[in-house]
């Protein structure tokens, strides 16, 4: 059976059944944000990898290393505060095609070094190794997190509030501008809707809405900090990170908590950059918002009883909609249509 | 510059400099076989990665699925071993080709579980991607050792003897046999020595003791009760596993420990079936032995006054040499010739 048949997900559920957790000590395994394990009475100490392709999930043609070392550190980092976590320590695994010279080695590790420090979290170890084909990276982050404090996806019941911290589908439509960019300098122009070689296809009044939008893709700010507030105030039910796309992340929390969820689309916050860009691709902005991931915003839950603790905190939260007893994810509009959100979020091995 | 020139010793020097370790809670850190971090008064938690690409670590056309995910395992139990600690949880990160069927990645998860399970390690979380071009393995193992019982790269000092678990260079041997079959059943058949293409160039006579040098390079043994019986017998002062080569793996010792080895030639432990391949191949057994690799055998030394404790455990342990303090490694034969051992280990920037 091929993996495009079977999915990323397929795989994860097919995990969790082959590697049941048996210990005590291991609080959440595989199938959460990060594995949370019990190391003394008052904390649990977490533990998450993600791993970064060159050709999968980024192009040197278009990502600087610095923005490189700085996404990849994110990336985990935002895993760390969906368990409204503090990340503590880190450990890179690196595979370098003999073709990278060393100074954009350094650039990917200062990059790694300033997003670490940011988050007062110190490189521990690694390993180094020659890479035949393109860049590999892989990073550990280990985090801490007091034991009444975790915040699964799993906590979720109807009547919670469902909120975001931050307008969705940003990084979806950098990584657009970015590659059409890179296309309209290539050799095979592919610039849509021109006849001449530009270098990009985007209008320039977008200029600096357009960088936010970029920058958003390549510099993600993982929201650790926002994280813990939400975590100690012990106002939310469950939460995640916005990795995979919200039709997707979302639906994550939903399967964990056994629940469904009732968006409304006007609530879902879009940013002025976004939308004048969708504009000008002739899509819908509500797309990138659903689906496009990468955005590294927490998708949280709060009942209603505790709504006034999130509202005592200085933290944007944009409510989106509610979890409801049924399962399912739906959408509804001002005019009253309700639509089906499918799970359109990334799927590695399913295209 | 290139990686080539700098050499993946020389990266890691470098990383140590840019990312000194501030907190006090960090015992080792970037430079051991394992970061150590303190969490509760006796204990220390122990955390490694590794990563294993194909064309550099393996090759699927002579590598099964099932050996791979026991190796992935194994090289980071052995990390674990060489502190004097216990493994308890893994994360794995897996890139795959799209090409790769589920049952293989199955096969690799099967080896994997068979390897932790029978070190009562568990799979607690992981990340899994597509990979453009070939499969990528990087695996996070955590573990736990006595703060006072850990065993570092540093502690080694002049008089104390020089001990191995186990017989040298059988890995090194292995591979080469897996290599030039692999090469006799291409296209393009590289058979030295003949005229004639042959599915191996090994002779046939070596049958058994052949196959014990493969399963040596396949699926290596970790040391990690041997590493715990050392640390808790309190014999030693400094451990490493053999991962590199012996050349390599000693110099880490002796550089962090600031002194110099002596060897005695005839006292490295060499297996009947190195002796017979390198005698069928016209090469030196002690060359596979002392610039071989990935024989995760363990490397400790001993000061004498704790000798009796070392002889009082059931371990293999086999005294090749003795610690000096004049820097260098040196190894002396029965006829009194003295010879620089160079750092022939593997070096993933330098060819």
């Amino acid at each position: 059976m091929k993996l495009a048949s079977f999915g990323e997900f397929g795989l994860i559920r097919r995990l969790r059944r082959n590697f049941p957790s048996r210990s005590g000590g291991v609080i959440a395994g595989i199938g959460d944000d990060a594995a949370a394990l019990r190391t003394d009475k008052a904390f649990l100490l977490l533990a998450t990898t993600d791993m970064l392709l060159e050709g999968v999930h980024f192009d040197l043609s278009y990502t600087d290393l610095y923005s490189l070392g700085w996404k990849s550190a994110a990336v985990n980092l935002s895993d760390i505060a969906a368990m409204g976590g503090r990340p503590r320590h880190c450990l890179t695994a690196l595979g370098i095609p003999v073709s990278i010279g060393v100074e954009k080695i350094e650039d990917f590790y200062k990059g790694l070094k300033h997003m670490l420090s940011r988050h007062k979290t110190e490189l521990i170890g690694g390993d180094t190794c020659r890479a035949m084909s393109g860049l590999v990276v892989s990073l550990t982050m280990l985090g801490e997190v007091e034991r009444r404090r975790i915040l699964l996806r799993s906590g979720a019941r109807p009547g919670d509030a469902i909120f975001v911290t931050g307008a969705l589908g940003d990084s979806a439509a950098g990584l657009e501008i970015l590659r059409s960019r890179a296309e309209g300098r290539g050799p095979r122009s592919a610039v849509r809707g021109s006849g001449r070689r530009s270098r990009s296809p985007i209008p320039l009044m977008y200029g600096r809405e357009e960088k936010k939008l970029i920058l958003k893709h390549l510099r993600p700010e993982p929201r650790v900090e926002w994280g813990r507030e939400i975590a100690v105030s012990g106002c939310a039910s469950s939460m995640i990170d916005l990795s995979d796309g919200l039709s997707s992340d979302l639906r994550h929390i939903c399967e964990e908590s056994g629940v469904g969820a009732e968006l409304i689309y006007e609530q879902v916050p879009i940013s002025k950059g976004l939308t004048a860009f969708s504009r000008a691709m002739g899509r819908s902005a509500m797309d990138y918002a659903l689906s496009g991931g990468e955005d590294y915003e927490l998708l949280f839950t709060v009942p209603r009883s505790r709504l006034d603790r999130l509202k005592a905190m200085r933290i944007p939260a944009f409510e989106i909609g509610e979890i409801v007893s049924r399962k399912g994810i739906y959408i509804t509009d001002r005019t009253g249509k309700r639509t089906a959100v499918a799970p359109s979020g990334y799927d590695h091995f399913r295209r």
